[in-house]
């Protein structure tokens, strides 16, 4: 985990410029980010096969961001409804732990989640876009969500990505909270032993 | 199957506010919505590898809307010129029922889907995208399309989704039936016991 | 193959209306409509796996349209730069015949297309949207093209399809040519035994 | 390899048209273009079944491009902080060599392909998406990206196609230099044994 870098690059500035000061905080105050994965890291396609679902699209912009979290020391976890070895397959290949798969409450999986963190949820953000996330969007301190959700749920969100999801949607997401806590210039440390070097 | 719930939720006005008069009365109409499967619960393509059909494209929003549906106590069942295993694993795992396949006349479909469940046609919805379409869509109560069939299909139907084919546009269609009924208030239970556990 | 259905559809004029004379003049005289596949009966993406290509995305409306221009009297044949099995399959699915595969020289396949069917270029279509393309639009009676083609492509074809290639662009060309043949409204015979029933 | 074909194309002066001097000037000085492949040969999505990602989705018109920048004469090579056989067999299927997969640092990539060829980075393109691209774009002469791209990092490029990557943006780059070094008109030799006749 690196400190805090103590300077600025020119991206944090720019992002930082399109954000509401008070979702700069809410988003400053996340120590474990949570993505719901249908919806928000692919676009809610299932593409479904004789033997039922047989591939998921995920995005590399994506994978990017998420590991960019966990080398700044943000936690990731993902929750998701469905059971897929696709999803598991992913995560692992991304170091993202723990995910939770086949949760009808994602609220509690929150708790869950947080108390397994030594957090609360006042140190959690959540990105979603169905019915099934309203309650843990409606709790955490910071919610997010994508513009292919119903917009009942979107709009309950503090914000939303310009992107949709599967097409850097969780992306842009990481990028304002490392932006937000100041982190986002150790991100374009281009040297050889740098974390740009592993692009997923 | 829920009772009429007897309160609203603010996704109830919001999603009313944007359908005329007309429109809500014909979607109150519906107790069975029956739904084309390519170009409206997809996008139209079709995936072939060397031996023919092997994929296609669902939508999460779309399961769960169809899911709500069915949990409210409104019938659906789906209907296709083409035949696919694809579509009944799907149908399978949604718990869609009935599904007819291979169909060469929609319109007599519907009909036997009517007597089937003690129904007739100003009792049935039915969203399609095609001229084979265009019979029944000019026969049922409430006759929805979508945005991606040709002009002059779509502008036979009542109502014309926003989202396309296979990006939400049964979703858009499930919502507006439950809002029109009064009872898209009960989907947002979120209790781990509720039906927004289960995400399709 | 039907006669000239002697009345019309409300389509009919409104595809017409859309449409110049001297366009619509040169659809008339289409006897044999040719299409390229990759980029005009696909969107041009090519899905590869360890071992070369392995889906096509072809799109159900194209499908529909192309049986109905048969259905209608009027020829259709594929003429494609690669050589796939997938092709191959989708056009046998569709009752498309000739196809040519591996072509290196397109004006010169039209020729022997033409020439295998009794006809001359001035009684052929052709729908392209690469280099490889160029001299066969150049040469035959009506040329038409793709939005998503580069532009040096599109704008020496007579017409541009509004959708893009894969998603609806052959079957907008399919509607246009039966248009203005006036052969469009027996397209919307819905008896049980009408074409309308061979959804594909 | 061509000569300079002395004549020009009408798409030559049409593309160059849009195109400001200083950025034509930087595209005449490319001996070798350098592409990304994750977000530049195809839009960032990565289709994951059990096993791990098992397609790419590449593009028609790019693989055109990029023969003809190879029979004009101007190196094509590609650099990939991923590692992929599918990558290496869509590559080996055009004749791009060499290709550099698992690439930790893009810009040490760039110096070891040019010295390689005998070339310096002055007279190197490179097309990139990403943080982990960023040292590269800012070293070589023509510095291009895409819209798909997180706007800190297309900020930095001289050029940002129109088309997003995967949908031709690697075929506007190779028009685009091809356009500037007079050298379009050549690929529109139609005869049977001229460079149209192979398209990927």
């Amino acid at each position: 985990m690196n400190e805090h870098p103590g300077f600025s690059h020119p991206a944090e500035a720019q992002i930082l410029a399109r954000i509401a000061p008070a979702i700069q905080e809410r988003a400053r105050a996340v120590k474990m980010m949570v993505f719901d994965v249908d919806g928000v890291l692919t676009d809610g396609s299932l593409w479904y096969g004789e033997h039922g679902e047989s591939l998921k699209r995920f995005n590399a912009l994506d994978g990017h961001g998420l590991r960019l979290m966990r080398e700044q020391g943000i936690r990731v976890a993902w929750v998701t409804g469905r059971e897929s070895t696709i999803t598991a397959r992913r995560a692992a290949e991304l170091g993202v732990a723990p995910i939770m798969q086949g949760v009808r409450d994602k609220a509690q999986a929150l708790e869950t989640l947080a108390q397994g963190a030594g957090l609360t949820l006042s140190e959690l953000g959540y990105m979603g876009d169905d019915n099934i996330d309203l309650a843990a969007l409606q709790r955490v301190a910071f919610a997010a969500s994508v513009p292919n959700a119903p917009f009942y749920i979107s709009q309950v969100a503090h914000w939303v990505s310009t992107r949709e999801g599967g097409a850097g949607a969780v992306r842009e997401c990481c990028d304002l909270i490392l932006a937000a806590q100041g982190r986002l210039a150790a991100c374009f440390n281009t040297s050889p032993s740098g974390l740009d070097g592993a692009l997923q």
